[in-house]
């Protein structure tokens, strides 16, 4: 199946989109798909799919974006720690659309420990 | 990892943002991310990557939406067949924002054949 992992390749870490309402949005999402709400506030919500996570943010709160896992993220400037431990940089693509870079290595030991 | 598919919780089969410029955008993702171009015209391109793919579709020519896989999606209503055999139907989330919804038999049959 064409979503599942292939270490040749990069992956997707999350997909961030824009909601007016989080607690709206993941009665919406939850009716339809079988997820898991791994985290919710009033500001923003993460839904754990099979694959990746979807990121449901309040609009002026957090910017839409998708995260990418990458072993080059560093490469690109200064890297900034986050909460659970992953560390990343944002860029803008050529059209403007906000790009997360996360650093691998960060992932895989965010996701272990 | 936490983009392992797991067969319990539905999978994104992919994610489609906008663009200005298609060749643009193929060789900025292309420089920065290990991926594959899986399709391309002037219009929109596919790249693959480990878990799923990320469609780079023109303003106005294809919608930005998130594709899901479910084997719900004809109670939301007809299925429309696309070219590579998938069938789907579109949503809007309460915000608006575009969903794609995959018969998760039709995504099967199309990768498998």
């Amino acid at each position: 199946m064409i979503w599942q992992h292939n270490s040749e390749l990069d992956a997707i870490h999350h997909v961030a989109i824009e909601v007016d309402d989080v607690k709206e949005a993941i009665d919406w999402y939850a009716d339809k798909f079988r997820c898991k709400v791994a985290y919710e506030d009033d500001t923003w919500a993460l839904l754990q799919f099979g694959n990746l996570s979807i990121a449901l943010v309040t609009r002026g709160e957090h910017p839409a974006h998708i995260g990418f896992v990458t072993e080059t993220a560093a490469e690109h400037g200064e890297l900034k720690t986050h909460r659970d431990g992953t560390r990343s940089i944002y860029l803008a693509d050529p059209a403007g659309n906000a790009v997360e870079l996360l650093d691998a290595d960060s992932v895989k030991s965010a996701v272990t420990s």
